[in-house]
């Protein structure tokens, strides 16, 4: 448990969600084959506090973020979120969109990497959860779309007119948020939006064996590194270097620093403690 | 005609382009074929002041950019934009290249997707004025060269500095604009600077296809998505976010919406509105 | 000489690198082949110092940087440097990796095209070296490894976190930059981290030519593309759009403009003289 918990409760009761936790690996699994694990209000507010508590537990290293069935998620329900929204009034629309925003900044701002296990359909929301994550570890089965303005939407929800260029350029992303048409893993790898191809149905273990890795290994210094991938996307150069000289001298005092210039002396592996 | 028009007069008569509009698409294409379309400053003069009335008309869907004969735009005029640059003095200079970034930022900001049809040659200004659309569709004789530097001059011009490296990466950026060598379609395509690749002869008649489907679709929804592409460019996340959750919650309010959750109730397809 | 050189000496004795200058093109070599050119603090020092001494010497056009024998260059030294940095406090740890930022913004803002001649390992510093230059000739031995993490360090190391989402891609990046594995040289081809593929052995030479090429071109055309390209990634679109305007008026009272046009008046080559 962090020193830095307050009196705010923690739930190990997710409803909408699966979690799953072994040494450091917290797995996160959206569970609602039936219907291609289209998510509700409950799964959007499950996930962003499901996100601020493992961020403030301390001892998360890794997540895995996966569906269970035949996809990975078809996006927001249409009955429950489309026709909820009809009946909501603006300050309800803008409560619920800021909401789903929520969820992908806790993604990205996450003190640890987030593997995203992809196979079948990453639609809506859900190819935005994937997007958000730090690796793409999918299938020959994926299929991405971002088919937003397909239901008269905008095709920048929850961060992905921000983050999709920044991971396939301006050019792939225009076309793929505004037809919102269907990308698919040879495609999607081709184009810079997979991290890691498997084969079919393996992304969940190749997800698993990454975020077991990520776990393992410096685990700080992952967490760092993610930290300032996010950070300098919005940060001109000179700031960037500083922050990376001020974050290396830190870091050039962990444990785990001193630990590999003694292993290396002393010609064994490393034994990472991610601190 | 939007209710949001005020005194400045209309014009029908462009003398540098020829511009023809049919049911919320207009087409505008650069006609001096016997030149290979090089412009002039009436051109670049027409094309900030076509955006602008475009922009403001309120009836404009989609928009496609294209060149007759030989190819899309040489660019500049040598003699009559060169030539004449010579004799310009400071304040002079700048007022010319301030209109020709004035083009390109009309391209990027008009509330409408515009949609580049590329065939042969799009070279220095031209170039760039397929940069800044929203698609670049093009046949296998495209063939894009940022020349700037071989005239003397920055490759930095009208924007390009800011755009190519968000479309192809600062690398490929670096060489394009620096070398100002020619790029043909299939290293274009594979680089991320061309949006749909058709058959020799078909960027014009797919150019128009895609202006069709976009005007013909929820085209309120793609001209916000291609608003926050463009401003999401220079923000940092947090505030994207938050524009999205705005205009989402915007969205979830028109007539496009609505009619997307009625027609999926009655299995039927949604007659889009654009509003 | 420049007129804008002040008291500070220079020198001509670099320790820690060997250096070479031809006619406008400087070459820069990495030289000690028994460690892989592998960097120590003096290393560092006199890269930061040298590119300094360059920028206000006035007389570059092109900096070729290579390295010696079986790589270009393996990274920090893991006694000199690793070592080291564990005997520092806090005010010197920061005060080295400052200083390691500091040759990456000298890269960048050196005011001329900067040419990274890549055979075998680039890892760690020794990568970031080459991904701040304005082109990467490579041949197929080449290797990258932002191995950072790998010791327990961050990806983020003078600026890795910053140019190289901006050159290949936010998810390439993050997958580079945490897990810190070896990119071959197709691979780096194709995310777009090599801007000139040569045959084995011939980066050296192929870097050269290029150099002689930039240097013996519209050099002061050059010097300003590079310039808008960095400092166009830390602009929104309405400043970079002005910043080009106000540099093309400037560089079209430049010789090289009015030497291009009189040369293409008079149908023959332009004698280029970089001013």
């Amino acid at each position: 448990m962090s020193p830095f918990t307050g009196s705010a409760a923690n739930t190990e009761n997710w409803e909408h969600l699966r979690v799953a936790a072994e040494d450091g690996v917290v797995t996160v699994t959206l569970d609602r084959p039936a219907k291609l694990n289209a998510l509700t209000f409950g799964a959007y507010a499950d996930l962003r506090d499901l996100l601020a508590q493992l961020a403030r537990s301390g001892g998360v290293r890794a997540l895995v973020l996966a569906g269970e069935g035949r996809g990975f998620c078809s996006g927001g329900d249409v009955d429950e979120i489309i026709g909820a929204t009809l009946a909501l009034d603006t300050a309800g629309l803008l409560d619920f969109n800021r909401m789903t925003g929520q969820v992908v900044r806790a993604v990205r701002e996450a003190p640890f990497p987030v593997v995203a296990a992809v196979h079948g359909v990453a639609a809506g929301a859900g190819a935005v959860l994937a997007l958000a994550a730090d690796f793409r570890v999918a299938d020959p089965t994926a299929r991405f779309a971002f088919l937003f303005t397909r239901v008269g939407l905008s095709g920048g929800d929850m961060g992905a007119a921000y983050l999709l260029p920044r991971v396939v350029g301006l050019g792939h992303a225009t076309r793929l948020l505004m037809l919102g048409e269907e990308v698919g893993a040879d495609e999607a790898e081709r184009i810079g939006l997979i991290s890691q191809l498997t084969q079919e149905g393996g992304a969940d273990e190749a997800a698993q064996q990454l975020a077991r890795r990520l776990a393992d290994g410096p685990a700080l210094a992952h967490a760092q590194t993610k930290a300032l991938l996010t950070a300098e996307l919005d940060m001109p150069l000179a700031a960037a270097v500083e922050l990376d000289a001020a974050t290396q001298a830190l870091l050039m005092n962990s444990a785990d620093y001193t630990e590999f210039h003694a292993a290396f002396t002393e010609k064994r592996p490393p034994k990472w403690r991610g601190r």
